[in-house]
């Protein structure tokens, strides 16, 4: 600030006093506020409710673990080179949250998002009406060559258990709002325009999810992150009691093939 | 493993259904699994009682945010830099939570460990029991001009407003065991001892919790990155609507003082 | 592979043999190569000529430390906080190489590739040849409201003097290509364009240069990150010898300025 | 600083200046400045012989890529995960450079250099004298069943070709000093106190040879991990042009097993 002090809501303390979020922290958060509930508190600084709560952590959940994934072997594998620095571990395998395995979560909830931006006047009110958004957005999606997020998956190809579980939750929990319903528009209509069934992924409702929430778009990817230290803490514990790092590793190793150095040649059209 | 296999309890998953600790994650955890309860779960891979759950959350509320720690800088000026990457953010912060700012946790609850592996025969079964022994652990690390990890706090000088509420609510919760135990007789007898009445910290009384919750000591640091990781999602969401980020590298780049080199003399005896 | 077997042509051994890039390590790469040679040859799996040495060592000089970035600053910062872990250190100030600060050398080589790539039939054999395609280049950026990658520096408003030095030196060795060429022209021609003068940056003409050297342009990036590790290398022996890290962090912890949380209001239309 | 001022003798910039180590970075160093010999300048704020270089940069080269190490597959995994960022994945790879794989060059450094330490009187000037002092040392190593480091090889079992190499390198370059000297007579005398022949193992040499250079020893590794991030890019490039990392997620995650939840038991005496 261009008075020289730097403002903030989140931890502060005195000699004998901590507040998180202008709360008390020893009286009034340790002991009464969940770990969910707080990480929503603190990324949106308004206290969620009991039913957005119970969503939020559905999502994470959801996102925990997936078994052995890039992240979990990397995860595996730094701790095994330097089992000096847990932090280090944990970080290398977030470092791995990236576009590709973690996120279509915020992909998907990013370009719901967008598409909601963009609607002329009023949002719609039944399912005829979120069906023409979805219809009009998956054509339009597909004359530019380009992914739905959240359409498609490689394992549960008939649906991913997570989708409707997640809608039921929310549902029930009176938190479901335009974002996951034009996702599931985008599951009634896209047979129509692609000519094939795909189920709507986990990962995909997770992101609309979290967008109905009202949480930062800027950050959805952070909630997966968050969910997935918690399984990266899980891949660690296992990994101490049944290593499997050390095979992994050596499974590579062990099966390299020496090649002769190719010269690179750069790819440009008059390269 | 021989076989060519790799053995988890973790995530797993078919066309139709996916499993995490072999409950089902759709049906048995999403919606009725709190967030830190799974992560409780994944570390452990037991579910851990209501009581259980709630010291726990009590521990990571009490280390997720303590405001603008080197971890929080880190952070926001990642994202400054690399705002492409939240997963670099994250990760950058983390990789703070090394022996300094967050190893007290780790620190203590390992000392305390080893302290009462040392013990022979029973545990005592009254305060006057475990006095004994905490004066003389403390005599010994005095002697070895060694800190007592968990003792002493720059800013709580006259007491840690989280240590009696985290007491306060193991007793509650029925889970307050051995370390707790030790750690709080460290507390009355440190005097006699050092000459000087030292408070309780929160990082410590956290360690000395999760040692008793049964947690893994090698992973203590980890439930610290894992609260830390909520603060900093925190503090990423504050650096988008109030940043201080650039600020802060200003406040450095303009006070730089250009000094001459100052060739480096290797510091050995004989160098 | 299908067969199961990594091929690669980097380090292998032998129990006794080690060789890298096909090349007896001991014999003629120990004591012969340089890192920076090196350092090329292993990106490429081409020996590089000496002048393409000098050029690329250049261009790692003119990137590896720019003083207390933000970068710089996170590094010395993070080993305040976990002394344990040098390679956390580095590896947190790496995250910070991304598009915003170490990002323009490779935004720059890519941005003067595709142009390249797009030019119909034979590139110029003159400066008015290569000025038509700035011209349009440039024209082409302001229409659609971008900047132009490697035009303008906030402090060396009137000339970045890496720039003509890398010139020079690419001339020398005869390794300027199309690339300097054409960021040469859009230096020339801006003016007339954008109505005013800015200098070509240092980092613009460093991505330039890597670009006409055949580097690949995925990993302009990487050549930044690993010219920054030297420097963020000395930014450690410099903090171990003269620290300020401390200094900094108490800079903000002190003028902290707490506020009353501010809930979030997610920013869409219909939100 | 009490003044409020950062001093840096490293970068420092002025509207038509750049000095880095007090020298004109565009005049004195691109173009004039190997990187080795930078990366040398930057850790030490002296500018090395041209024997020095050679040293340092053949340790360099005998760091920089030993094949598909657990770094090296991090790195490419993280690269398939998150595309998104070269930063990420160098960081992730060199996160793995810790106690284990990349720790050998630190520890045989500092091991040495506390010997030295602890020498009474003059250093030897014969191999007699460093063979009693060496006598000693692995010795005193072997009563307290601590491993001599730099020692032993899992595959250079008779003799690791980079050992004897970088003896002579430094032996013709007139730099050998007396961690190396020490480091030799390990080598001689080991036996008659181990009952076995041990090879002097390449890391231990790099690690005897930075400290003869007069580099920090609490930076050591940090040589290591600049030289592994030429290897780690490296790396990504092959793996851009010949992908592997996909192969290896799959070989793990399709030989997955899954096996029940195995409730953890802490292993206290007490537990």
């Amino acid at each position: 600030m261009a008075d020289g002090t730097y403002p903030t809501a989140l931890g502060a303390s005195s000699p004998d006093r901590i507040t998180l979020l202008g709360a008390d922290l020893a009286d009034d958060v340790m002991g009464s506020v969940g770990f969910g509930e707080l990480a929503f508190w603190l990324a949106t600084q308004r206290r969620p409710s009991r039913g957005e709560t119970r969503v939020f952590e559905a999502v994470l959940a959801a996102l925990a673990d997936h078994g052995f994934t890039p992240t979990a072997i990397v995860t595996r594998l730094t701790y095994l080179s330097a089992p000096d620095s847990v932090q280090g571990a944990l970080a290398a395998g977030l470092l791995g949250g990236g576009s590709r395995f973690l996120g279509v979560t915020e992909d998907c909830g990013r370009f719901l998002h967008d598409v909601l931006a963009g609607v002329d006047g009023a949002l719609p009110t039944d399912d005829a009406g979120w069906d023409a958004i979805a219809l009009e957005t998956v054509t339009a999606q597909r004359a530019a060559r380009r992914f739905v997020p959240g359409l498609g998956h490689h394992v549960h190809k008939d649906g991913d258990p997570r989708t409707p579980r997640l809608f039921a939750i929310a549902e029930e929990e009176g938190v479901a709002g335009p974002h996951l319903a034009l996702f599931a528009a985008i599951g009634r209509v896209h047979p129509q325009v692609l000519g094939r069934t795909l189920p709507l992924n986990g990962a995909g409702v997770c992101g609309a999810a979290l967008a109905d929430l009202g949480l930062p778009m800027e950050l959805l990817r952070g909630f997966a992150l968050l969910a997935r230290t918690a399984g990266l803490i899980g891949q660690l514990a296992e990994e101490l009691r049944r290593p499997v790092a050390n095979d992994i590793f050596l499974s590579v190793d062990l099966n390299n093939r020496s090649i002769a150095p190719e010269p690179y040649e750069p790819g440009s059209a008059h390269g």
